[in-house]
């Protein structure tokens, strides 16, 4: 495979600057590594010091050497840095590792060496890995370039690696490749990726790819600098079905304040995190033991599983604790039909269970048989997608033979887990049944494996409509030159919304009372009256909307009123006059839409029940754009107040479908109106009764500041 | 110690009636383990079959044994066993344990059996464990008495055990011994409980609050069979500051119904459940790994731990990790004064942390003398109460001299993670360090113990208060006769409730519309009018209820309609008249408070937002009576809408003192009215802006059936 990164991941030859032949200096370490494991490519030590170190001829400068290698690292000092790249690119050399720290993390001074570092590269085209970075190693090659204590203290690798590890830190590459390693997963690539400079986190992700030595990737990440690459990435590897497990740091204030002041890492939304990377099936790590678990699961990824469980044990404690588990992980246990139920409770007692769990009872045991039948028909049944068995040591010797035998004939994921210390282990693990020994790192492990199984057809839809770019929209191309204007005013942002499929409750804008009053007869009182002025973002704080107007006097002393607060509260406004509408009543909720270009993963959606509480229970579900009709049905139904728009206590059920018709229009309008449009909200979205429909009462677009600069009252 | 239990848990001699030679067999298995483990008593076999078994000398019935042994252990059918017990009771034994299953687990004909083997108990005074249980075992004297294959495949204990481990499943008791010895804690009792017939599963708890061999107890339940025993037994744990750590199964509607199915037993409320839990300082098990950790954790219960913790490590991205482990897990890491940073900023280098996560960075473990200026900076402050240090193997190995001699120093919590492998892990166990290697599992076991160590105080105050019974109220003992009444109306209820010092909004009662119209005049329009009716629960749902009535024509209007609407909807009910109160605006929130009586634990307090939103989000907080002011205000900022009582978004702050004030006057009102009394609630309560009061606008008292069935209509 060609690839620009292959001198730093695979290298033929390389360049240790500023060796050392003390193997607890960094300038030494890796080089006891290449001679430890014995690495088949040309080492080449640089230190004028030295005639020889670690058995390897070493040279006084790069200049000196007989080849030019595929990699040059530098464990030298943060200032000396640029300048050796320079040598190293005049030798022929085309890619660094550099260790040091000092650069971007480390104040202003060090934000400016890391300038030049990029400068240089951009100049160069050189390949760059850090500064401030560890190192990596390819455990398949032996090309050890990091100075890490934990490749000998860990168990010899002789397989060829499935896994690959990539963290922004090297603390935790170290600490996730040790307990990897424990478990007897082969690793292929340990990548600390530093402060990124040039080579970013991403670009990793990307070779990880098309990498036919790595079936899933482990990941440490405090800030993701590149969104779109990211995105990308994710797609390519979920297009290869090899999981992508990431940590993200900073989940809490504290957290990410630790980061922040650690790597100048600006820790994302979290909340936009999490739905990104649901949306591009990431998933996500939250300990190391269970990314470790989920490197263990990716060696079965091939497997049909999904989030509907059975559960299969011999204790209805366990199965109760066990069902207790995968639900509160987000899995479902769903109870098997009564068809299914008579099949099984064929051969289970009746203080057993069959519904699901299914508690075979200790006896069955002892009926080889009858446990062969439950499997086959568990796995059978498309009423589960994956079978988990629970029994500890020689009772679940006892169940082997027919586990295997079901586990060859269904592509179903089935998994075992024994408490005990059961024989059947590696024979499980060998014939395509994942195997775990506690209760609570099978749950951690599986629960996300099995959403990301369930997952694979949502993530290739998402993928097509982004490759599609969306729907072409009607009217569309029309209305583009108007998102130029510096601002727009209620009545104008309806009008550049509405051809895209935004449904609002119809109003009629007004140059001064007399024509509110004409306006407000066609439409019928009640009425509201609101101000209609471009300036003006939060109309209510300054007494700019008026609700139940029952009559033409009322509205022409609202409208006097109105002026009068307006001038006095946002002297600076430029008032455009009124709109008049109608007095929305009758709906069965409220609802907030918005679109907002996040700075890491550009235009998301966010929809969430309108009103204070929503707020304060932080009640919202988030995508990244674009999104069509059924997205946002699923939207709607992650929402904890989704009951209030299906009947909740006898309420009418919502017009969920003109619902989904008017938020998804928003992202076909972001689409169409391009990048310069920062925010569109619709607030509140007014949904009535199934077949009624939903508009939006109130809406805004807000467009990049350098848009709008230079027309600032 | 003198207890009733002593025969059962520490048996001097055992007869096992159904021995078997066969230690695959359940009449079989504990003889092994008698023999193997060298129990130094008397056993005692019984089989006609045999003349001896496992080197024991076996007796053909119980009348031939040589003396009445302390335990009975039967091994015999379900249908053998009452009458079996028979003959032990005339033979002078007073123990026994019940391995046979068929009881009340397995449909009508066993409820039977448990009903003849409990009038047993309580006639003859026996003491007897199970049915349909596991057996126990005493480490300590070696008394095995269950049919566990466990015993024999855990590392040998050599010394005193510390743990005791009562669960209501024989497998998950297995299951959790496992865990803890894999540990190296030693234990003193494994108890399984079964279905608990006749000794319950709290007066095992009793028993280990009084024995000097448990330090802490592990327990699973599917059901508590005795609430205000188990209330005492925990409180009695509490005072000696044994944790009692409880795996509670059926958290979810699946994992109920196993365990319905499986031990006849109903999982009790859960959020009461969880409330209870927190308010006896039961620490909730999720997970067996967990509770063995919390189990070693329980070796340090005497240090002064608590839930602000200080994280010290080498490195930024760990600390971010750890931080928001320890926050999401419920513990705070508080940020450091100014002061104290300084202090530890002498030492750290600028790219290190100082603010805590406390980041002391790779540099600073070369110079120990600093380490240990750290170490005792955070031991001295009182700004945190738990000092975890994280640094994998020779790391944590440099700083274990200064952490041992501050830990000597200060009684405070200190705490080592170590993902590598520290030589000085043992030592610093020793020297009152416990030590984890793993981040999540030091998390899931250290914050639950942190919150422990935290809620000393506040156990102890409600110890008191629920001994003292509750203050006295005047005028209260004059109307407890008033709730002999069979039912009361709204008026009634609110004079019953009124004298324990809840808050009303001032209302009138009216016999007819004429009279309603007089109160209307003396309150001062508008007013609310509601039907007054004992038999009426839900006034607004029959047309009971009508406010903003603003003059004497809309109030006789409503008067009418009123009637009528009633009339047609609930014939039945007896109708008193009406109640006329001022139309109430100006709340800034309104809450709802009610005492239930929960199946398990008794008299229960619930605390919540009024309205239809906070029953979806699912946000209340509960307590067991009594409670106090203060109780009632922690409940209050428990809630996740309490921003909203508190100036969110600029709205006025609540009045929450005489909001306090009104709800904890429902305890007093409970005590005093007594257990027949099973629901008070006022809904709403109208809290209005600080200094201006909260009042409830309507009340709900409901009395036992058993009262009011000979009273109704």
């Amino acid at each position: 495979m060609s690839h620009r990164l292959n001198p730093l991941l695979q290298p033929r030859s390389i360049a240790m600057i500023g060796a050392s032949n003390n193997s607890g200096r960094i300038g030494g370490m890796p080089l006891d590594l290449l001679r430890h494991f014995r690495y088949a490519g040309d080492v080449y030590p640089i230190n004028p010091k030295y005639e020889e170190v670690f058995g390897y001829r070493c040279y006084p400068d790069v200049e000196a050497l007989p080849q030019a290698p595929d990699l040059a690292v530098l464990a030298i000092a943060a200032e000396d840095v640029t300048s050796m790249l320079e040598r190293c690119h005049a030798r022929g050399i085309r890619a660094a590792i550099v260790y040091a720290a000092g650069f971007a993390e480390a104040g202003s001074a060090g934000v400016e060496l890391q300038a030049r570092l990029e400068q240089f590269a951009q100049r160069t085209g050189m390949v760059i890995a850090g500064p401030n970075c560890m190192g990596f190693a390819n455990i398949n090659t032996h090309a050890y370039t990091a100075f890490a204590a934990v490749f000998k203290n860990v168990p010899v690798q002789t397989q060829c690696g499935r896994a690959s590890i990539i963290t922004q830190s090297g603390n935790v590459c170290s600490a996730v490749f040790a307990l990897i390693r424990k478990l007897g997963i082969p690793v292929s690539h340990f990548i600390n990726t530093g402060n990124e400079a040039v080579v970013e986190f991403s670009e990793y992700l990307e070779y990880m790819a098309q990498d036919d030595a790595t079936e899933c990737v482990i990941g440490y990440v405090e800030q993701l600098r590149n969104g779109p690459r990211f995105i990308h990435a994710a797609l390519a590897l979920a297009a290869q079905k090899k999981p992508l497990i990431i940590y993200k740091a900073g989940e809490t204030d504290k957290g990410s304040e630790a980061v922040r002041s650690h790597t100048s890492a600006l820790a994302g939304d979290l909340a936009l995190y999490k739905a990104g990377f649901a949306q591009l099936n990431v998933i996500r790590g939250n300990d190391f033991a269970q990314m470790a678990d989920l490197a263990y699961l990716s060696g079965y990824r091939h497997r049909a599983g999904g989030s509907r469980v059975a559960i299969v044990t011999m204790s209805g404690a366990l199965g109760a604790i066990l069902a207790d588990k995968m639900i509160g992980a987000g899995l479902q246990v769903p109870t098997l039909s009564d068809d299914l139920q008579r099949t099984l409770r064929d051969g289970i007692p009746d203080y057993g269970m069959v519904s699901n769990p299914v508690d075979v009872t200790g006896n069955v045991v002892n009926s080889p048989e009858f446990v062969r039948t439950i499997f086959q028909a568990l796995g059978e049944t498309d009423q589960v997608d994956t079978v988990i068995v629970y029994a500890p040591g020689y009772l679940l010797d006892r169940m082997a033979e027919p586990l295997v035998e079901m586990a060859g004939r269904y592509s179903k994921l089935f998994v075992a887990i024994d408490t005990g210390a059961a024989q059947c282990r590696e024979r499980l693990s060998g014939a395509g049944i994942p195997v775990f020994d506690d209760i609570g790192r099978a749950t951690q492990a599986l629960a996300p494996f099995c959403q990301w199984m369930a997952r694979h057809e949502q993530v290739a839809h998402w993928a097509r409509l982004r490759a599609g770019g969306g729907s072409p929209v009607p009217g569309a191309a029309a209305t583009t030159a108007a998102c130029v204007a510096p601002r727009l005013n209620e009545h104008q942002t309806k009008q550049l919304l509405a051809p895209y499929g935004v449904t609002f409750l119809p109003g009629m804008s007004a140059g001064n009372a007399a024509e509110a009053v004409a306006a407000a007869a066609q439409i019928g009182y009640p009425v509201v009256l609101k101000i209609l002025s471009a300036d003006i973002l939060h109309k209510t704080e300054v007494g700019g909307v008026r609700l139940h107007l029952a009559d033409e006097a009322q509205l022409r002393q609202a409208c006097d009123a109105m002026l009068e607060s307006v001038a006095r509260q946002a002297p600076q406004a430029r008032i455009d006059g009124f709109l008049v509408q109608p007095m929305a009543t009758g709906g069965v909720a409220e609802l907030i839409a918005g679109v907002t270009h996040d700075p890491v993963f550009g235009p998301a959606l966010t929809v969430g029940l309108g009103g204070v509480l929503t707020e304060i229970y932080q009640d919202a579900s988030h995508r990244l754009l674009p999104v069509d009709e059924g997205m946002v049905r699923d939207m709607l139904h992650e929402l904890t107040a989704w009951p209030l728009l299906d009947g909740f206590r006898g309420r009418p059920i919502a017009d969920v479908d003109a619902c989904c018709q008017t938020i998804a229009a928003l992202s076909d309008a972001q689409q169409a109106l391009g990048p310069h449009v920062t925010d569109i909200e619709i607030n509140p979205i007014q949904v009535r009764a199934q077949g009624h429909g939903a508009w939006g009462l109130d809406a805004l677009v807000l467009f990049t500041p350098q848009e709008t600069q230079g027309d600032k009252p």
